[in-house]
């Protein structure tokens, strides 16, 4: 036969139990953050219909980055490549009967068929939080603030990232009825913005004019790419506006990016959070955004790439024929956080869940090992018993190895007198102490 | 375009905040009791190379029972129908590195591609615990102890369940040595056994007789069956223990399988442990156990199914071409345990992760809920506001359909006295106080 792989499938990852404290302490933060929000956890299978993406995502995601198969009973099903067409779905079941507004987070793990790199692999779990029902900017502010407030719970200084915001409505307006590109131009267009940090000017004006064709509209789009403040794509509007106002004097979506984009930028700063600036650069991979997006970045000149983000998709829920809710959401991976925790040396050191390690002189104390450390988990300790039947200094090894804090040993002393010796490995430290004694030393 | 469904895929389920709140309680109580006995959590991909589920499963379910498919790199994948196969694989990986005992416990969502129907779903979760490298039966009673200690932190009363107790090399022993049956009648016969429970005695007796072909075997078969103590099946050793004693005077697997039933039973029961009884009928699915193999029964007589079990496996981490390595496990699923749960009325009321919800009379008092809401974080409450905009009634409705214990509102007199009237939403009662004595009301 041949031989049995020992690796995990490629892209995806083992987790021994140092690298599950890891994503235990990632998700705790995460998870206590978010419900100090008031915010509720839901879940679902990682499997959906093939449909529920077709419907919704960018064909490129559908067509190529998915796993998708064929069950035995001729049925298109997908592993979820997100979780937010899953989060929609359950929305628009229970319309009728959710008191709105929602607060829902999830922490699923998510598979994509790509090729394996950095910060990039086939399977990982994704914090998503998300807002239903809720119009206004202090949906998008809360957001930002519970992102921003996550990154500070795990000792990120603010200084080290920079929280980009842009209107999904103002880039939609530039493009289709300022630029007058059509769709196929728009889409390939953001697309190209997309990935403009990864291109060289010249590369970039080069492919965006074979998409646009006309020079003069690269300028332009060159020139909106280039504001830092907002307020500098006013030219953007102006022109519009006269239009807009000679035929109904409504507000257009232009001018309604511009304001909610002022809003959100002001709006954070007034409640202590400086790293925020607007970003015309700023796309989002996903097509269902249609307002307020924003992105994490590393704000390191040397690793300057986006860690998270989300946005504004009051649309999603409405494309399961039932009323439209408004949505506001990010999701926040955990292979890009641990890599910044691990870059900055922001991880805990790794703890054993176990306490105590009872190790025994000769197995015939197995019987009293059992009730003393039942005694113990009583009072609340964490025991593991070595019934190995090894020799003492195999079995402290053991505790040693597996970084478990306390150790006792028990032979015909300590069952005679009740009293047992408690070393501390770190400290090497011994302590005699009876029962109760164990647990106050241990505590 | 047809009209999206709003289901989740056949066979799994949606957890809404609701549904999540069991599943965490749950796995919380599953939690609390393994890592007691100081076993550390551990996780993997939900895909694997599917070479690894044909190297040791039983072949019904790699072929027609599992998620498998071939990525577009045209390797052949599947959906962990069961986690013990990837656990075998992470110890054998790390053999040489790891220090034994270990003890491992996972909660991994599964899939099996089947029918539906009560207690089994294509998806469940499923709380697997292991430990490596202790030879000796108190491994088994340490299993069979946390199994116990599980069942009691539900509320479940001893006298509503039974833990039966089976030696898998008694019964291959006496299958394949006594009976002299091929591997392909003991696979049949056990498979058979598996099944006795579901089928009448007369339909049970017909169905053996087609496999093993001789009634005389068949009688023995039933003979062995109808045990109820272990030293019952005493008629089996007798022969062969001359016969093996002339060769070698060595005891054989069946009087190795008889003592550690007895050991198992016996030390289980001067534990405290009274519901545990030998069953000579118990088979578990699985083919990798090498042991001792126990099962939790529901005792209920209008409905005695198995709820879940497990058993010894030595030899599973040795098909990976390492060292072997001894192991003792067992697996508890969710959905069974939630039924059991749900029919002894032994789960807990929902409860929102919030504390409080506070209400605005008007979006101008945002800022100030900001800033009110951010310091009762910092002190330790989960708090959620109603940016809604909506009439007071229907924001106070939204908290209580929501199962918040307590609102407040903020209006004019509220920020200029910085005093809050705080209402208990299950009492109706209603206290003035500032800032400080909003956490203390609610703590």
């Amino acid at each position: 036969m041949k031989k049995l792989s020992l690796e995990p499938y490629k892209g995806t990852r083992d987790f021994y139990p140092e690298d599950m404290f890891v994503q235990d302490y990632i998700f705790g933060v995460m998870r206590m953050v978010v419900e100090s929000y008031g915010y509720q956890e839901y879940d679902a299978s990682i499997l959906e219909d093939t449909e529920l993406y077709r419907a919704k995502t960018g064909e490129e995601i559908v067509n190529e980055q998915t796993y998708s198969f064929k069950d035995r009973g001729g049925r298109d099903v997908t592993i979820r490549p997100e979780i937010t067409p899953t989060v929609a779905r359950m929305v628009a079941r229970k319309r009728k009967e959710l008191a709105f507004p929602l607060r829902w987070y999830s922490i699923p793990n998510l598979l994509r068929y790509e090729r394996p790199q950095r910060g990039r692999l086939r399977e990982h779990w994704q914090l998503n939080v998300d807002a239903f029902g809720i119009d206004g900017m202090e949906a998008e502010k809360e957001m930002i603030t519970i992102a921003y407030d996550i990154m500070r719970a795990f000792g990120v200084d603010d200084k080290k990232f920079v929280i980009k915001i842009n209107s999904r409505k103002l880039v939609n307006y530039f493009l289709n009825d300022y630029l007058k590109l059509n769709k196929k131009q728009s889409y390939d267009v953001s697309k190209l913005i997309d990935k403009k940090n990864k291109m060289k000017e010249k590369e970039f004006r080069g492919a965006m004019e074979s998409v646009v064709a006309k020079k003069d509209k690269v300028k332009k789009i060159v020139k909106f790419l280039r504001a830092g403040e907002v307020e500098e794509v006013g030219w953007v509007v102006k022109r519009v506006k006269k239009v807009e106002k000679g035929k109904n004097g409504k507000r257009g979506d232009e001018t309604d990016g511009i304001e909610k984009v002022k809003e959100v930028v002001g709006g954070l700063k007034k409640l202590g959070i400086k790293n925020v600036v607007f970003d015309p650069t700023l796309m989002r991979g996903f097509d269902y955004y249609t307002g307020i997006v924003f992105e994490v970045f590393d704000a390191n000149p040397k690793n300057n790439r986006s860690l998270f983000g989300g946005g504004r998709y009051d649309d999603l829920v409405g494309i399961f024929d039932v009323e439209k809710v408004s949505a506001v959401g990010f999701g926040m991976g955990d292979v890009t956080m641990k890599d910044v925790l691990e870059t900055y040396k922001l991880l805990p050191e790794y703890e054993s869940v176990a306490d105590l390690y009872i190790c025994l002189l000769s197995s015939e104390y197995a019987n009293f090992a059992h009730d003393l450390s039942g005694d113990l988990r009583k009072q609340g300790l964490n025991v593991a018993v070595d019934f190995t039947g090894r020799k003492i200094g195999a079995q402290i090894k053991t505790a040693d190895r597996q970084k478990i804090p306390f150790v006792l040993c028990v032979g015909e002393d300590e069952v005679k007198s009740g009293k047992f010796k408690v070393k501390n490995l770190g400290s090497g430290e011994e302590k005699v102490a009876d029962q109760a004694g164990i647990v106050r030393i241990i505590r």
